[in-house]
């Protein structure tokens, strides 16, 4: 057989023990928050019809999707987000679950991105919805989850930045900007937190604005107030127990996507340069647009890579210290029964143990392994202590060692958790 | 835009909410039980080289793989398994990781098989196993492995069968059956169970074996008696926990992979017909055929479906009843902030809660919504609770309500759960 190729594709990672841990720690929090918030889980295939997914994302879109064929002939595709595959349970189920369904969806999705620093073309997607209302109450719910779950996993100082496209399309009409160059202002309004006004001015320009209408759609965008539909929300959002100070009306908010159609809203955190951790907003028209059915919907996307990254630059994981699990050590083949049986009580106490799987292995190698694996215990019965029904007990955190009996192993490992 | 086409792929499942409870219920118990053996977590990507993957399952799996072309010109497959990842993990990382390394790997694997009753498309693997030992303290850990899965997830009635293939290999030679039949004719036996004898003869004479040599064959069969090391393994399972009961050897046990070398096991659940819910074995040669490196395995697959299936025939999974959250209502538009509140403090002392997103909506189609979501408490301040700062209560399980103030409703739930 051929020898293996010795990577992973471009754009694709493997994840060691110690990161998928991490990874988890912060999904499980996520998810609990989620589960607080009466969110269900939902999942759809990895592969779909490519027709449901070809066109739903703009044309730059369709380039970076997964497609091909498959071995009966049929067009497929990778997921590509988690909007559209929604879209159609939602057409299919929207009779049955229960209205306004809020849902959450963790799954990976795949984009032939340009492999770069923090874009990958395999990446975790984590969105939250409220299908199937118009109220700002749904929107005053999903922002004040997003701000519980920064809460949760830790983060102190982090700013929402919220905003109503609605206020953007006016100012927009008032600097006599036409209609259908709305959308393209909208994209370079979105820049202006990382371009100068100059810059950004020069790119209107060149879109075809005069500079009167720049100029217009500047000033306005520093004196806009917010819309009352928008203070709404930032009351209910605050009753729902969101900080005031931690909401920040923004008119130049503006975010890339194309389908927002209000309220929209992104999470900052201070210090954390590479950008929003979060962003969502509300999408009324895309839903019907996708399937024969209007429905309401707002929602977020959590941006986990990037939350990763802000979690480690803020130490927010768990002290990687030596995790309290227990290797019990082989001493020799005639002593590997009795390792074997300390294992098993151990476990039946709800003790993460293992045995080291050899029956004449040096304690050297054993305790070397417990070791670089991060295992605090490390736990030998020779013949001297089987005989005296004790055993060496080695905190592997400390360097300190004593005889024991099994009974005093467990209390002591139990207090030590 | 085009509406959608209604349906996933054939052989792909859309998860609904009540479907994902019950999958990660099961997941939930199947990971801490991992943990508490000391197995960590490995994620691979989705797609790998197609030259990874491909010739490396035999002839038969080619086919059922999904491959392609990506934007780059690249030959790419979707992830097949996952023992030919782990093999790249291995080849790539064994000199970092603690060896002998336990891992255990919850992922999605895509298959083209002809979708029938139980076989998809896109499905859930579930493997454990330790790479790096040839004891069979290590074959024993991960049988009393396989062993407490099913018992954590409540099956009360499970058989382990467990042979060594050396026996088989053995029993071939003493019927004079020659060696490039072997694996061929342990496919053939590994039918017996769902076969008659006749059936096997007649396909076994086939292959061009004589009537004799098939005869001597199943002699031998119903005498073989385990090997030294099986007695070994036994024992070793029985020191970590495993019921004598149900460790059962069995001559005839084949299992259908080519590459077990040793050890093979599975698990059957008495009553539940569809056949074993885990197999595994060693498989000694494998990493060295798809590497450059030589490492001992270990270990097991978990038949996810068929364990989730024999999970509800059992009514293993949680009551489905009201589950303890609570749906606060909002009575009309100026009540809205209040319930707003009373969600919040809800949250705030760990009990899931939401608030109905409509302002204007009729009690009794909230009340409705929260009977669907199976939410038990229904709680509704309106203008005279408001007032006297309480809340009706009520109970959707027992039909029972009552005035009662935030302290009291807090505890109420939180003694319900």
């Amino acid at each position: 057989m051929d020898k293996l190729k010795l990577q992973p594709l471009k754009g694709f990672r493997d994840f060691l023990p110690e990161e998928v841990k991490k990874r988890n720690y912060a999904l499980d929090i996520i998810k609990k928050t989620f589960d607080l918030y009466g969110f269900e889980p939902l999942e759809t295939p990895a592969l779909e019809y490519k027709e449901l997914l070809a066109g739903k994302y703009g044309e730059e879109s369709n380039k970076l999707m997964y497609s091909f064929k498959d071995l009966g002939g049929r067009d497929v595709a990778l997921r590509y987000d988690q909007t559209v595959p929604t879209a159609r349970i939602l057409a299919m189920y929207h009779q049955t679950l229960p209205m306004p369904f809020r849902r959450y969806q963790i799954q990976n999705v795949w984009r032939a991105e340009n492999p770069q620093a923090g874009r990958f073309r395999e990446f975790l997607q984590c969105d939250a919805d409220i299908y199937g209302s118009y109220s700002p109450l749904a929107d005053a719910e999903v922002i004040a989850l997003a701000n519980d779950l920064y809460e949760n996993l830790g983060f102190k100082d982090f700013i929402i930045y919220i905003n109503d496209r609605k206020i953007l399309f006016q100012l927009m009409e008032y600097a006599s900007i036409p209609q259908d160059l709305h959308l393209a202002v909208i994209a370079e309004i979105d820049k202006l937190d990382r371009k100068t006004n100059e810059e950004v001015f020069s790119e209107l320009r060149n879109k075809g604005l005069s500079d009167s209408s720049i100029k217009h759609l500047f000033h306005h965008l520093d004196e806009a107030k917010p819309t009352e539909e928008l203070l709404k929300i930032i009351d209910y959002s605050k009753s729902l127990g969101v900080r005031e100070d931690r909401l920040n009306f923004q008119a130049r908010l503006a975010r890339g996507l194309d389908y927002y159609t209000s309220t929209i809203f992104e999470i900052k955190i201070k210090d954390y340069k590479a950008g929003s951790v979060l962003g969502g907003g509300r999408y009324d028209k895309l839903i019907g647009q996708l399937s024969d059915i209007e429905v309401a919907a707002v929602g977020f996307a959590v941006g986990f890579d990037r939350t990763m990254e802000a979690m480690e630059q803020f130490k927010l994981f768990p002290q990687q210290d030596k995790h309290s699990s227990v290797l019990v050590a082989v001493f020799n083949k005639k002593l590997a029964e009795t390792s074997a049986k300390v294992v098993e009580i151990l476990r039946r106490n709800e003790i993460s143990a293992e045995i080291f799987p050899e029956e004449d292995a040096k304690l050297e190698k054993q305790i070397k392994y417990a070791d670089k694996k991060g295992i605090r215990w490390f736990v030998v019965i020779g013949p001297d202590e089987k005989e005296t029904e004790k055993a060496i007990l080695k905190d592997l955190k400390t360097g300190k060692q004593e005889d024991i009996d099994i009974e005093n192993l467990i209390k002591k490992i139990k207090n030590n958790v």
